[in-house]
């Protein structure tokens, strides 16, 4: 939040009280007695001049996306988002027709900085009405875009422009507030990151990860917005592995990773291995640093946005995934058969006559389909598998990798978070993995 | 909770270890050296004088909701729940035959405050036992409701008496333990608010939320218990939208909203537009100020309560809703066919030759269906759809509207908060929605 | 976490960067300036002498289950795990063949303490590969056991050894990463309990519960590891109410609570009667004070692991049970139909010509169904029942109950957490609860 002398100094000194209030609950009961006074309106508070990236805010990298361009006119900043029907590939094998912004889904990173004023043009090239909500963001209530309360919805073919003072930092999203479950389901969504203006430390890495859920039954082009329970497409940033783009650091970077879900139903744990982290920022909220605690999962439910942050300190190649069993899996694991300990022999060679090549998948267990060459419907994606330098990595879904190395390419390199090509081991103790030579104790343990 | 001292002059001199563990296990740890002292039974404490509302605490409002009334007995709040069949309207269109408490799904509110001595009977007007747990409070063991358990289950016709001291405040719940999953899910649930004895603070408007989720199929009468998976039929105190009552606020207003969930399986993060709050309860414990941070959803899980409060700063009509999609629509949105992007001009010719006025519903997304005049089976609502300022809201479900506004009636005037005939309209920024004289930047974006 | 005082005193002299940084973002970021320098290997910290049980740290108690034993050699702590077949009880009628460790499902508790130096032998006696994934543990790359990532999988007959220093304290988790959804959905998981090296208080009663889910079919001899949504049987150390042992402590015991869920799908809202406790650990890192406050309800999401601690200053008998409905129900009680408010006399005179001895169930509620004699399928369990001394308790799965006691048999008594046998009866207030000369007063209420 911007404190009230700084907002002085630099010379928005209009302090109303509705800006004075965000700061926080406490301070408001200090500020006001008994009779409260009503707060001004909130449209009073001042833009600041506009921040730039890299010199006031270390930009935010998107795994697989990008960041939507903007620029300044008579101070304010101007960004332009187009809803259209995107075709998109969730990994490769699995491409659906599905609706986002500006060729994309997810749809582009906004990102600006407490105090900036924007303007956010929207263009509906849909078949559908459409609007924008600015979820999490404190704004005059005509702006809110929820269609029939706040405004008319926006015909196909027309523009909207949305005009609002950032009053605020942190992490946000944008997403359509007319037939969500249709336009959400079919993949409009995007995160909007709101930098503070000036922060006491930052971080030297800071991703945005957008989960959703889709079903996308095999053989169909289109997901099913329509389905309410069972997703059988899990993603990062519209992506599923082995498609996600790891997340490349250097050893000793402080990293800060921020997960919003606008999935339809699931809240999503997401776990990372080899390293303790603090959650910093919940739906937008500086978290205090005395209600902080170390963790390796971190809850992010429908609707939210959480952020946590690490030191990189443990060098090699770490999971971070949801730890939903059916959510680190593509489709083609959905909907199979329990064939754990059944006897298949007799039952192959009975279906051998009548369909040759038929051979039964999963009697000794699951663990060997990543790897089956089997024929698979068209588009689709088998029930997981990337490939790692120990063989065949057996997840799908909401899956990535942390890479932590100690000599990168400038993170300036465009093809710097590409996937790593046969280079990548562990650089820890793989020597120490040695089967031979064991000693295993002799008494019942 | 009720500190020492006051306990002390308020003449309650019987200060028991078990009352004082109350306040914290820190504070039990210095107490208690290495070898620690059994408590003493915590039935020790002694009750305070009966608070009065209004004096005493300012009253909860339950939106579609009423206080349960009692009476003072020599000293003893006396409250008397009847458990009982109730013929329920969830919206304009579906009815359905429920259990509740006197009359209504979600029960009476009951209010008390800290030290009160209550008594409450419960009659039994159900054709199978019943009991009722006090959840969340703190009580002997003998009153705890758990059928089998603690007590014999109270059969049709009887009538049982609980009674015990609040030695505790915070937002809890009542709700049968005996054949939960029919009696919850039949309607069996209502708020247990205990105010504290002397806050340093109150909100200027106190709101108790009851979240719960049903399956009524369509041309049935009663709700199936039976439901695991997927409800359609989300409720705010037992109402879908736009039968859920607004929450209507004066600017600048302390608001404090009380989260409630005793629905089978759904934890709900619900989304607050508009405004940053701070949770400041979680299942009846007050959320220490060091540990509060600002947000804009707050995940209410399955038997939780959960509160937050907010200063109503921002003048206009802000929604707050279950962020989980199939949430906020009612029941005809559930079980659909995708149809988005298929043509549908052949389909339907070649219905129409078997079911005359058959029209292809979706094909360009689902927007138009709130608003569509179509036929609907007998006992039944369509997927959302309220009427705004700005067309139809296609919203229901768990989806309400706090409205934030200059002058309101008294807060007694009954129909305070009565459904806005048409006046409603945003008074913030209207007039800059003006999509004439756009200027859309040139260059890439 | 081990201080860097402590460390130095116990002749860890090598502190690395590396260590340093565990103690919370906010030290790293003082001890690095603008400029981060790469941390040093975590591999570098020296291990502390074995910790004793019993004189070091008080042992955690895991009902229905076992710690793992392990021999100090050459002043490394040795543990043996051996993945395998297990025919399993879930409770009295219903057993399956389930995957486990040594014997058993969850796996038994390893118990170390920090600073403590482990190896464990990971031995596989299953059909297809495996390996062990040592959830929450700060350890070096090549000892996570994610297969294809930092390793080979553990071939069927093959044993891997895994080595690191314990370098942290909190209630953490270990599972295979191979084939989750098989491995998993069919029980390998186990709890890693991390004591603190100099504690400043321990609990007097620590128990540790891990949740999981399962889909065994009536009649069927094997839980369907693909199962996705609707689990009929839910377990606390993979038992089902009421074959759930309880949890037994003293009046006046400081106990905690450790829960671990490594279910496929669901967060479990865990409940406590009777008592408030404080969350002091979230996936194994301790929660500051500042930020505790009182509860009675822990959402503990899949992947997670949460901890709560309370002084058990109410006599009785508390229930401690998952709050969402169809977890505390046993099999039978999924998949019927709803028959509420049915008529069913003449339906069962009709179905009785069909079926002789066709009783309709449930058109008064499902109350009864607990009590019923009537035929069950093979290898299967009712909805719920347990026998209480009131009556039988009609709950089943994730439901257990702690009793608090004045005396207690020594924790020593091997058979100290049988269910108790005829004996239990309320202690507090059964008296209070006469329905006679009731007196229901009479105006409106």
């Amino acid at each position: 939040m911007i404190s009230r002398r700084q907002a002085l100094t630099d010379g928005a000194a209009a302090i109303t009280a509705g800006s004075f209030l965000l700061s926080g609950i406490q301070q408001a009961q200090a500020a006001q007695p008994a009779t409260a006074t009503p707060a001004q309106s909130i449209t009073d508070q001042q833009p600041m001049p506009p921040a730039q990236p890299g010199k006031d805010y270390t930009p935010v990298v998107t795994p697989n996306g990008v960041s939507l361009p903007f620029k300044i006119v008579d101070g304010v900043k101007v960004f332009h988002l187009i809803a259209e029907e995107v075709d998109h590939e969730f990994a490769p094998g699995l491409r659906a027709k599905c609706w986002g912004y500006n060729g994309r889904t997810s749809g582009p990173t906004i990102e600006a900085v407490e105090g900036d004023h924007v303007r956010i043009y929207v263009t509906n090239r849909l078949p559908e009405p459409t609007s924008v909500h600015w979820h999490g963001i404190l704004l005059p209530n005509g702006m809110d875009g929820l269609t029939g309360l706040t405004q008319k919805a926006i015909p196909p073919g027309e523009t909207f422009k949305y005009e609002f003072t950032l009053r605020q930092h942190g992490t946000h999203m944008y997403h359509p507030h007319f037939d969500e479950m249709t336009q959400m389901g079919l993949g409009m969504m995007g995160a909007f990151i709101i930098h503070p203006r000036n922060p006491k430390t930052r971080p030297d890495r800071d991703f945005a990860i957008m989960l959703s859920e889709w079903r996308i039954d095999p053989g169909t082009s289109r997901p099913n917005p329509l389905e309410m329970i069972e997703f059988n497409v899990l993603t990062m940033n519209s992506k599923a592995f082995p498609a996600t783009a790891p997340l490349v650091v250097k050893l000793g970077d402080r990293v800060k990773v921020r997960f919003m879900n606008l999935g339809a139903m699931d809240h999503h744990p997401i776990h990372l291995h080899g390293m303790n982290f603090k959650v910093t920022e919940i739906n937008g909220g500086d978290v205090p640093e005395a209600g902080q605690s170390l963790g390796n999962t971190i809850l992010v439910a429908v609707g939210e946005t959480r952020a946590f942050e690490f030191i990189a300190d443990a060098p090699g190649d770490w999971a971070m995934h949801c730890h939903m069993t059916h959510h680190v899996m593509n489709q083609m694991g959905h909907n199979s058969q329990n064939m754990v300990g059944v006897k298949s022999a007799k039952l192959d060679k009975k279906m051998e006559s009548l369909l040759p090549a038929y051979m039964t998948m999963g009697d000794t267990g699951m663990g060997g389909m990543s790897d089956m060459a089997m024929p698979m419907p068209e588009n689709s994606i088998p029930m997981s598998g990337g490939k790692g330098p120990f063989g065949v990595i057996d997840m799908g879904g909401m899956f990535t990798i942390v890479k932590i190395r100690k000599d990168l390419p400038t993170y300036e390199d465009p093809g710097w978070y590409d996937h790593p090509k046969g280079t990548v081991a562990s650089t820890a103790t793989t020597n120490d993995l040695n089967r031979d030579n064991i000693e295993i104790p002799k008494s019942g343990n």
